[in-house]
């Protein structure tokens, strides 16, 4: 019997009610799901890597089996050592696709035995990034709808 | 332990390679994927219900976590008769995508205990749609490449 | 002090709760609104144009400022008429914004005075649209927290 | 010194000043263009095979290297009939990206030696479609800086 | 009687006469229509926040019922002050919908109360962005139909 | 009897088979072909301006007709040097489209007599872009099938 693992990668900085709508969604259809959190996210994260790591840690902690991992380097290489078979990616819009799409085929081309799994979000979550939750929250705007308390209290403590 | 079923559903009219690069991919990720051929196309076919099955049944024969069925009424019904918890659904492109996007949040209002997975084609499969490699066909262009050689033969009696 | 009317046209076959959103959110910003259903839907109705009129009435009653009329020929000889100078449009994804975006240019071309007001719809509608909601009640879906029960009503005598 | 012809094909079902911006444009770049009016449009036309090619030709009377020309059966064949090396196609939108797109993978894994040459269209002309103007004129609608005045009088002569 | 009041936001970095098309046009709608010049621009601006809020004045002073206005914080906050209830947004492609999207849903979050109003570019309109303004002046081009006098003005004085 | 020259335009930091195959597509369409390497790329480069045009030249030597330069400046005015009357630009996706067009509606602003050529890309290239090349490249990614062998041995001596 083989597993059924899968990766769910990104920066998570931080994580909101939009990813963890994604991990929970993820955890329904495969047996164990990790949350790689990357260290080289390709920007400056406001969040520390250990920082976006425990946040995600907290907020997943009731999810039994979902497990939250930080990583360098390619993800496949990630994915492979993890023994998973799939890339969970989040899609909320065209321009998400497009992205996606393109990471999708260079994966492919790396690591033909990965599969890139694409989950369309929640209504209700497809606003949620978390670029605009840290631009709205810096100019006083009300999001503790969109993200877990704990990480609210982290960006109160970042920002303020 | 649960299980990881999923249904694959389409018009299949007729299958292609393009369908069964998808097929391959979810038989990886899942226990059991049905191909799910719909009776109610919602558009005039050119092969017959028992014709596209029978096609699509000739060409996963190979693959042994596959099962072709077809189905009637609403897609959610069948997942779940299925003891299915996914939704296989290919993307190529941002028009496929808007379209899967508002179906599978259609869905997810019906039964939000079934989630949608969008599998991004292969590179090489991006071109090939059924309606098209018809229209080529008929008009005497060579699709060999483009289809499993029942399906040509099948196009061949149907067409000339 | 000169008027502040719009019009919002459509083929309303039938009208449904993402429609009503467009409706609300245009009512408060205009001063009057009317719901113009269009004769000439471009494509087979379900219902006819005096039952399409009568269940947008029916659903829009309670709406002060809204009023309900049927109109024939082009939009902007109807929109003239209203002493309107805008006409309403709801968006719901980028196949909508590209058919909307050419037909405002068209418009514009025609009635240079009239502008196009393309209205985003709100998280929750954007998957309703009338011939999916169509769709899935003739399946056998349950479809009633998207139309008006009116709506519902008509469509099981007309269904079933 | 080889050729260098390029085809423009379309169903012309009327040309309209759009087409005519690109066949300009076209003029501009290729020793020959020819306007290849398919009979095969995959829809019902207002105009038949031959009065669209007669329209075409009209509007394209003064244009030395431009020729209008039917065809049936495959466009690559009639490409390569006519020693071109290259499609011409119109670009407007988004959607008309994405179909041509598809199409010109589909005609290159036909005959790979024939390029698919893709021109943004002209502002101003971006709203101008045949459908459209079709629709518009039957309405009632003045349309007449869209189109030849060749066209408009054989639209008044169909369609009152 | 309500208030008609909408608010245009932007960086305005420098004001274009593709932002003065949509300034003109919401004018035709609401009563009174605020150019709000964004302090905090998300960006590096060439121009001060007094320098782009003196050009929209400029630009903008024949128009009776408009006025220039600089915002700091969140938007939405500038428009409950001002008692408008619409945000008003151009559009000229696919991108700029997808990002106006995800903020008008954001911005209908956060006040529920405020519309977003999206106006599509006219034709001829459609390529002017303040930033390939920028850049085609850097570079030598002539942008002078793209911009306002005093706009091109202050753009020599700054690079020149 | 006109010349038939046209320019590719872009950074190439570093040109890629992706760009190879755009300018062997575009050398059998056109008399002569013009990599253009951009000096001014907008962005800050991994390679210099001459390294980049080196490396363009070392992979497009047996190409007859394709001549690689650098230029700084406005596009169009180098354009008109080299006697061209076409702009080549490579199309991946959607996103890619609607840049391009803004660009070429510029382009056709300042310079009426030059046309935008967009040229699609080959199923095989559509997900290769020199960011991707060079991220994935740093992480330890084997991308030498995306590369010519040159490029290859410039990006070891650069990022190892």
């Amino acid at each position: 019997m083989e597993s059924h693992n899968a990766v769910y990668p990104g920066s998570f900085d931080p994580i909101t009610f939009g990813h963890l709508d994604i991990v929970r969604r993820a955890a329904r259809i495969f047996d164990t799901v990790v949350v790689a959190v990357a260290e080289h996210a390709g920007k400056n994260t406001l969040f520390t890597l250990a920082e976006r790591e425990e946040l995600a840690a907290l907020s997943c902690r009731e999810l039994a089996n979902v497990r939250v991992m930080s990583f360098s380097g390619l993800l496949i290489d990630f994915v492979r050592k993890q023994n998973a078979r799939a890339i969970i990616r989040g899609l909320r819009a065209v321009s998400d696709f497009e992205y996606e799409f393109s990471m999708s085929l260079m994966n492919s081309h790396l690591a033909p035995e990965i599969e890139t799994v694409l989950l369309p979000t929640s209504v209700g979550h497809s606003f949620i990034s978390s670029s605009m939750i840290k631009e709205v929250f810096s100019l006083g705007g009300d999001i503790k709808e969109t993200i877990p308390a704990c990480v609210l209290e982290a960006l109160r403590k970042k920002l303020h």
